[in-house]
């Protein structure tokens, strides 16, 4: 299997981190990954199809957003939050607590 | 010619003003516009095609970001300074500090 490349934090690039934070579907992972812990992709937005996860997920982490860990066949899920706290200060917890707020979307 | 269409504040959503952010040269257009002074469109960076700039002026009135101004033959762009810092305090002064940080992208 392909080794699944994550940008350092360095390397972590804010227009990217908006674009790919900017796309309903991947907006609501990043929400659903916000408490910190690893989950397993399958478990978030299962409706949702397949291939058009597997592209969101890509998005997430070659932005930087998401740490993904493959263990057998399956993926595991993190935000990267330390890091984009180090780069952007205050942008995630912005974008998470707006996103959260009932009525706000 | 037609009406340029602007949402009302309340109307401005998150994920579509990350999306008009998340692109590098709509990224710049924000930044020159950051003095919250109006400008005269052909100021902002001159040396892009008026098809690629006439696309990206439009995703960033659409989303909520700028608002534009016909006058005569001339259109004119604003920050929408304000409407932002309402709808999504701080996000506009995160965003637009990073991108101006020396070596920041």
């Amino acid at each position: 299997m392909p080794v699944l490349h994550h940008p350092s934090t360095e390397e972590i690039e804010l227009v990217d981190v908006l674009a790919a934070l900017g796309h309903p579907v991947r907006l609501e992972i990043a929400q659903a990954l916000a408490s910190g812990e690893e989950r397993f992709c399958g478990e978030i937005l299962p409706d949702e199809s397949r291939s058009s996860m597997t592209h969101h997920w890509r998005a997430l982490r070659e932005s930087g957003v998401i740490y993904q860990r493959r263990s057998g066949r399956k993926l595991y899920l993190t935000l990267r939050r330390g890091d984009l706290d180090v780069r952007f200060p205050g942008l995630l917890d912005l974008v998470l607590d707006h996103h959260h707020r009932p009525g706000a979307k």
